[in-house]
């Protein structure tokens, strides 16, 4: 498949709807699993590598699901591809990163995705605009058992399921929720959400996984522990957290309104202004104005600009998007400019279609 | 006559023409005359006062020019409207916050005001749009030789014409030139102007004269001293000055425009964006952006709107026009909205008649 065919359409994941879509941007469930017959990727040897893909892209294919999905070989991949698809979430970025044989095959919705000779040899991830933690669960766990009947998975009867980081080990589940908490940042309660979350053993992170930074006030909320807890139990415990945190978020929201509707009107007024005429713009000043604006949207502060693309600017004005719609590699100043005009164009086309 | 009818029109001198309009706004010169019958304002009783400005009122509306003026009593005029005309340049800070009779004569184009009792009996102002010193010397000159043949000034054949303030004994004539000095400002270049100038006996003062700060990047240029210099040298010296000024300010925009128009065309654009967008915004910010974006458009940065209007909204976002155009007194925190309002309401209209 073409990538570039990827760059203008967005994932399923940004798509701006199901439960609390105001405040939860997506759920994902992803799986860690291993091939019994072969070593953990970071002992496996070359020739390994290659025989794990092959081995695992053949399984793959054969499922019921595998005809629509498209494989990428990611070792053939030049690195501004692969930055484009960890900017998508398709590819994690140590996939991006690494070296030897791996790949990834995915939906058209990108809804799916599977990533051979990451970290472990399989990681399977399912991902869902909104909260739909059950649901997403249901079809991950459906997957799991399709490519189970045809791989003979490593598995200890104690331990659950073997993988390469013992973090890992048990269930290989990470239950992932992106947050967007904009109000909780302004009204500086943030930190105090962080350290409840800590206490019940859940991790928070930026947009891209594992020490990326929180920009545009994207919070990914995701258990640490695998082991000795099932999947159902892992779950219900992000289940019963997460309804918490939208509602504190909600509130924050709200207070600001009452409080000082004025002043929140200005700031999400002026940042939607500042992205309609910038000239230059980084990365980090264009997530942290978005934020403001996609928040503005939510409370009914901005009216010509939707949602979903809001949620695909987000993605779109990443360094390897941005270099991909130019159609040549850009230096990090020319990417500013590319960046300004590009969100000049978009949000001039977006309000004139409302 | 209802100052409200004012309020909608600009002054002569903000017409935005005249040779050097895209850098000097504008030129004034006013002369300081007595009356040799009467006491100095700061010794005259109110029966004084009284008499003074009944006898110059009656003097200035017998001239041939009189018949097109408006007098305005100051002494039964609301603080509000006092301001106004400060914000217009027609009367001095001073003059509105004196008491007791006083007044202003001023003509339609607003281009002539003649402020009675202020720190001199008489105060004759003549303002043009861009450098035209020699015309409005001519002017002025004109306007007060009918005004001597019909009262005897305070005379002095060594010392010149008396004042109340040593420094204006002489000819009493303040030359003024307005100058829009933003890329000196962000070029730093601004403080080794001030110095030469200040060799040479001119004086730097803000928007509203003498105290005022200069916001907006404007700057007024006029001379300190009346004595022992004729009329036509002194107009000589600040004309020898002013264009040498104003080709350092066109040098240091081209000097900005050449080594980073990305950034600057990003600072103007931004500030057009924040005006247009702004749901509150303090008289100094807006001051601050409408400087940049009157340099875009001289620059051929911003194409959809034109100095005149941005030179009227320099004036018309100051408290008492915006509270004039409200209808209304105005707190602070309202009076920031309002403005954003205005602003907002303004360059709306303004793109959309380009």
């Amino acid at each position: 498949m073409n990538l570039d065919d990827l760059i203008r359409t967005s994932g399923e994941w940004l798509r701006g709807s199901g439960p609390e879509a105001d405040i939860v941007i997506s759920t994902r469930v992803r799986l860690a699993r291993n091939m019994a017959e072969f070593p953990f990727v970071n002992r496996a040897s070359s020739h390994d590598k290659a025989q794990i893909e092959l081995l695992l892209r053949e399984r793959i294919m054969e499922c019921g699901f595998g005809s629509s999905l498209s494989y990428i070989d990611l070792s053939g991949l030049e690195s501004l591809d692969r930055q484009f698809l960890v900017e998508r979430q398709l590819i994690s970025r140590e996939h991006a990163a690494a070296e030897g044989n791996r790949g990834v095959a995915f939906a058209p919705q990108e809804n799916v995705s599977l990533m051979v000779n990451e970290e472990d040899h399989l990681r399977i991830q399912v991902m869902h605009s909104g909260l739909v933690l059950e649901q997403t669960w249901e079809e991950i766990s459906q997957l799991d058992d399709q490519l189970e009947s045809r791989i003979t998975y490593a598995f200890h009867e104690q331990l659950g399921y073997l993988t390469a980081c013992p973090t890992n080990v048990g269930t290989g589940i990470r239950v992932s929720v992106m947050l967007h908490l904009p109000a909780l940042v302004i009204t500086k309660q943030i930190e105090k959400v962080f350290r409840a979350l800590q206490k019940l053993s859940l991790a928070v992170r930026g947009l891209y996984g594992e020490g990326s930074q929180a920009s545009g006030d994207f919070y990914q909320i995701s258990n640490q522990v695998t082991l000795g807890k099932s999947e159902e139990e892992l779950i219900k415990n992000i289940s019963s957290v997460i309804p918490q945190i939208v509602l504190y978020e909600r509130q924050a929201r709200n207070a600001l309104v009452k409080e000082s509707r004025q002043n929140l009107h200005d700031r999400v007024s002026r940042a939607y202004g500042i992205l309609r005429t910038a000239q230059t713009i980084s990365s980090e000043e264009t997530m942290h104005l978005l934020s403001s604006v996609r928040m503005g949207i939510n409370l009914g502060l901005i009216e010509d600009l939707a949602i979903p693309t809001v949620n695909e600017l987000f993605i779109q004005t990443q360094p390897a998007h941005l270099q991909k719609l130019q159609g040549s590699a850009l230096e990090s100043e020319e990417r500013n400019v590319a960046r300004a005009t590009y969100l000049r164009g978009r949000l001039r086309q977006a309000a004139s279609d409302n």
